[in-house]
């Protein structure tokens, strides 16, 4: 694996491991109040589009952090929409 | 400009305008209780990375919406520390 690849997978491992402890936080507190609904949204719209550039140019740490985090992301919008 | 960086830079304008409301929301309502500190900084970590990796690749859009990312999310952090 080449210097860039591995670059690209620890800042992709690490910005996706990010939206782990607020899905934690919302779920335990089951309170999303302060969360901006907008934000994620547009988020998960931006994620998705960047999963698609990651295609195109192929570049496999691009892939594999905007897959992981898109998954997490509809997770926190599914409990927004729950939890309020 | 191909199609590859159109796609690249439209992603970069979604994701990074995601993280306006956020900061536009703590700063009206003075609070962020329900924001998670280590999401942030765990994030400005990650972010600080992508951008060095767009750098290395020499990709214009990781690049770009990288950067402005960064400051947004620091952004959000003083805040975070200030209304907690």
């Amino acid at each position: 694996m080449d210097l860039n690849n591995l670059i690209g997978i620890i800042a992709g491992i690490i910005t996706t491991s990010a939206l782990v402890p607020q899905a934690v936080r919302i779920y335990k507190t089951k309170s999303a109040r302060d969360i901006s609904l907008t934000m994620f949204v547009f988020f998960a719209i931006g994620i998705a589009l960047w999963l698609f550039y990651g295609i195109l140019i192929q570049a496999i740490p691009v892939i594999t952090a905007n897959s992981v985090s898109l998954l997490l992301i509809l997770l926190i919008i599914i409990m927004k929409l729950r939890y309020g």
